[in-house]
């Protein structure tokens, strides 16, 4: 059942060291088939060295387990949860990445302040509120992915547009059309994180890019006047 | 003579420069046979890529060496003083990584300020005082044993839910129900140090997760209603 | 065409990520034949594994592609900008290598604090003025390549003294007589920012090198009393 | 021409690299022969790679060369000083290793904040007095050495208790009984420096090491009472 699927999440899920995103087994990647409404996510706490594309977890998207023979990703139901709520995530990424998770633990957005955060992210990559104590107690999981939503409603942010947040004293989720691009997206927020702790190191009243650089970064990359890379609308006429 | 448990310590001592935790020879693992009581260590100042299973030294728990040609690690009088006195731990690891010192040597607890800390440590991981002149001229290993019982007593800490303290201008100990486990523990404490320090620079007034996080966390992989993972005991009901 | 030429691009590109100067696609080497007035760059946005050294692309001076079947990197036109006003000028990099865009985002010039910095720039790397609206939505690129000229004129820098520039919330650009020399010059902007950063962090009112440590360095490397290495004019006097 | 001692020179100058001391060409390695009178050092600017033990360059303790076809460092000057005056010495090594560099150019000596500086040194690692004009324009590597053996000298240090010096806006300089001690103790004092770089941002007022803690560590590994490792005179009996 799904076994392209499952090959191609165990893959995204092992770019997460390659790419020192994650120590031991702290991190998972999913994947979702819209059309048959399931998605695939890695097992719980099984080293990456282990890991065989058979062990990939079937899950429908209440976060029951449909397929598979190990318990998937204790973060299960967040993944659920974004995927019920962001329509248009094909992928979803966690780890404790340490830039990252410096930035959620000190309750500090990343800040957009230049082109490295902007071809990706279009403005800073927020924070969330803390869990209140009920909602930590019961449905910890569910409700981590409810604050998430929560954050991009309130701030009428577009989730495709700025692909990752920053769970409060926890750590990053990001997400894309795709795990591939969830995966990718998860290194830039790192790089970016890391960039942008040094330039306020360096700089503490340092302005974000403004709006206009923001847009071009944004929009060379993405949407129907790209021109950046191979196969992008425009790419070819520049 | 405990072959087994010399090519377990060895390995485990292994993992300390794959987990980049060590230069050098500076860190050692062991790990202990309670029936026997008797701990298998690293010896004294040997590089690790000379090293062999049979150079691990057999120890009884006053730290005399029952078997072995080489000299035990120097810290072996401390390893000893924490079997006699931690009567749940079975592996202790000893490093000089380079956060947890820099934490150790600045006198500053690493406060659990997020869930990567929290799923191994049920709260700040403590600094011990500074040893006195006479406890560093006398016995000085020992003594250092001495105070990290100290500060556990002293702040009525369970060693096994709280696996790690920070020795006063030296350096890290960790330890485990394995010396597998230390040596994870070992890692965990060098990344929790890592994220809090750029954290506190961040945001120098950051307070602790809440107790209600702590709890959720460490009681998610710990005890009897863990249930991260494959084998805890509500893992498979999740 | 140029196949030589294409094979040494080609070469130097692969070095970014040898050098940990990228992620990703965030980088493009090129150089120029100054008797054909043509120059070779990367593709843009392929992967360092997929490149070959037939992907290069053939550009004339004013970036528009002579042969190749990929599209040039997106900022084809700053190099095309560079080759043009900078004469002596034989190979252009760029990165986003994470230093050198923390000094480029926090709007500092990268001092000239040390002998490190001093053997290959003749004093500080410049950050160059933010680009205005007009100029960033309109011929950003080229824009880019007018802003780095102006800022050697304006301050009276000879570019192949100082060969190298950030721009400004964005990231460094670097270049020499071969594309080989602006990769070598890339590595040491990004390790000059490093040190520099520690440096000020230690120091924050740490001043320059003075002028005659400066050309003792400098000309210890460059021009007609060079002894430094094995091919200098008086390095056989030594 | 002593081609056990070039063979040696040579391994010890390829572990620079490996010990992520060196970028490029920037470290250089020296062993004496004290009977003849004559030093082996690295030539000067040549890639590492393409270094063989045939390159070394023999040296008289004026820094002339005696056998090799190549130019030895341009640093040879500082190494001949210091072996004229340091009577000790055996092996020299320069490096522009980041973390020491840093203190280098802030003008900080690297402060015995822990063991892990203590083993090793028996004290803080002290910055040279900055080279004047007159002595930068003329004789400026021999010039080097100087300040090196005046601060040891204005200081009463002992260049055997503490073998190593941070040259003012420039970088460390170690030594030792042999290369391979020089060589050992120029990767104690990058880590040392990194260490107490994120100690004094945790607490810019850490105190040193008291004396005794100093003289058990340095003791413990040095001199007739010393017992870590395997060799040292009271090892076995411990």
């Amino acid at each position: 059942m799904l076994s392209e699927l499952k090959k191609e999440v165990y893959e995204q899920n092992m770019r997460l060291p390659e790419l020192d995103l994650v120590n031991f087994t702290w991190g998972n990647v999913s994947q979702i088939d819209r059309e048959k409404g399931l998605f695939v996510i890695k097992p719980s706490g099984v080293d990456y060295e282990e890991l065989t594309p058979e062990d990939m977890v079937v899950c429908d998207l209440d976060g029951n387990v449909v397929e598979g023979t190990m318990n998937p990703s204790s973060d299960t139901p967040t993944h659920a949860y974004l995927y019920r709520h962001f329509k248009d995530v094909g992928g979803i990424v966690h780890t404790h990445s340490p830039w990252a998770v410096s930035f959620s633990q000190a309750g500090k957005s990343v800040a957009a302040l230049g082109t490295t955060h902007a071809d990706t992210f279009y403005g800073d990559v927020p924070v969330a509120r803390a869990l209140s104590e009920a909602e930590i107690t019961e449905a910890y999981e569910a409700n981590t992915g409810k604050v998430i939503v929560e954050t991009f409603e309130k701030a009428g942010l577009d989730p495709m547009a700025v692909p990752a947040v920053l769970v409060r004293q926890h750590g990053p989720f990001t997400w894309g059309e795709s795990a591939s691009k969830a995966v990718y997206n998860a290194k830039v927020l790192e790089v970016s994180a890391e960039m942008a702790y040094h330039t306020l190191q360096l700089n503490p009243d340092q302005e974000r890019v403004p709006q206009y650089l923001l847009d071009k970064h944004y929009y060379r990359k993405h949407g129907e006047n790209a021109y950046y890379g191979q196969n992008n609308p425009k790419s070819k006429s520049h």
